[in-house]
């Protein structure tokens, strides 16, 4: 079991890491363009080996992981696709998926099965220094298959995140995945971009924050190449979510303006029941 | 020492538990319109003792600490100023300053200083149940002296949190504490509220969250008796932050729409920065 790892940023070097801890009987490999990632990757005993030059690990690869940005990704599948293993599973991180399937399966062979795939695990800083394991034990995994994929393939990369510790596994269509992430990710970034950059910065505002600021913006230390990318692959469902939260806003801006107390109460014990729900607390 | 705290709330109880802690010598007694409440911070020792009639406890109080709702403070002030001890200290926990201190003033008797002050600490949770003194470590804490406050009570208040192991401690105007909070606590509390309310039900989000939701939506889980007060005392700061945050959210909408890449990284990198800023991160 030969696994190919492109690219060792965080999330990369999250699946190295986990692959290492969970599966140590599969062989790992890596291909990046930073040959001192691959090196600290060997070094830190997390891949067998690596290279700059795909054609070195692509033609064994049984099973192919790409972390790796969008518009990349369609290059690479590009230039992978005359060297691809007969067989061979490929499965990616992307955050959309309708747009990045739309370019990616008119380039592939028949004899490989692209099952896309998306963990839900934080990736707050860039680079295989912040890269773990324990971010995603536990944490949610979206697979969104296609006509193209094989059942047996769909399963396999379930059974395989299942084993690195992931929670749960939910398998979706290409356009429900975009629309609930453009909701539980997207528009939380778009949110909390909107506060920081709304902040009086001669107030030096960090002397008096508590946890709820420090929650809100957790996010906005963001990858400004990868995000644009995404919100404009996603943009109708993403218009559409801001649009909602907008209304939610008016309401309360509206009721706070009024000081309609009744109004404010209701929405404050709709926020609380919805809260209970996501957490599970009766 | 002997040290009052009016209601035994999740803050109340959370100032119990570590004056216990910290400050061992200090006999702390408290009221409470909930016997249950009272037996069992007896039981758990954090107070001396505790009674239902507060003129059992008021007049031999040398540092009194209100940790009731806004209105409730009022009331509670208004009955207690005839037993209140000569030359003893009063401080409350509301989050908005400036409406509070006109109502409060004008009702205490010349040998009693009431300086207000505000812990930033968690409070996700209602009630006894939910406190602990380690909400208190190095969070901030604002005072917000008044013309009316003797220096040496200032001073006295400061030394006295800085005991109960608050990290920050910031003398600042009623007005610009209720500025500044108006943004980081109450924005982020509107914003909360609006994004978890947009939430589609029907999608069973919670299925394909990641860290971003739960993060954003954490405080959602909102008193809605406690906060349209203080939303509504703080009501002009409040909106003036929410147009703030709208133009930015506006703006970020619109690149978005018109896929303006260097705008949003624009945005991106001043979040990033902000972030940084925030976090002390070179």
């Amino acid at each position: 079991m030969k696994i190919a790892i492109i690219g060792l940023g965080n999330i990369g070097g999250s699946f190295a890491l986990s692959i290492k801890a969970n599966l140590p009987e599969a062989e790992t490999y890596a291909v990046d363009i930073d040959a001192a990632a691959i090196q600290k990757a060997k070094e830190q005993n997390i891949i067998k080996d690596g290279s700059l030059d795909f054609k070195e690990v692509i033609p064994d690869a049984d099973l192919i992981i790409f972390a790796v940005y969008p518009k990349l990704l369609v290059q690479l599948v590009s230039d992978y696709a005359p060297y691809l293993k007969e067989g061979c599973i490929i499965t990616d991180v992307t955050g959309v998926k309708t747009s990045i399937i739309g370019d990616v399966e008119p380039l592939l062979p028949a004899h490989a099965d692209f099952v896309f795939g998306h963990p839900m695990a934080g990736r707050e800083n860039r680079g295989l220094e912040f890269s773990s394991k324990e971010v995603f034990e536990g944490a949610n995994y979206l697979i969104t298959p296609t006509s193209r994929n094989k059942e047996e393939n769909i399963d396999y990369l379930k059974k395989f995140v299942k084993k690195l510790g992931f929670g749960t596994i939910s398998v979706i269509t290409p356009d429900f995945h975009d629309e609930v992430i453009g909701f539980t990710s997207q528009l939380a970034h778009v949110i909390a971009i909107s506060l920081i950059n709304s902040d009086d910065v001669a107030r030096n505002t960090k002397k008096y924050t508590g946890d709820s600021y420090r929650d809100l913006t957790r996010i906005t230390n963001i990858n400004e190449k990868l995000w644009p990318e995404l919100f404009m692959m996603n943009k109708d469902h993403l218009v559409k979510h801001i649009d909602n939260f907008q209304t939610q806003l008016d309401k309360l801006n509206h009721a706070i303006q009024s000081e309609d107390v009744e109004t404010m109460e209701e929405m404050m014990l709709e926020s609380t029941k919805r809260y209970k729900d996501l957490h599970n607390i009766e």
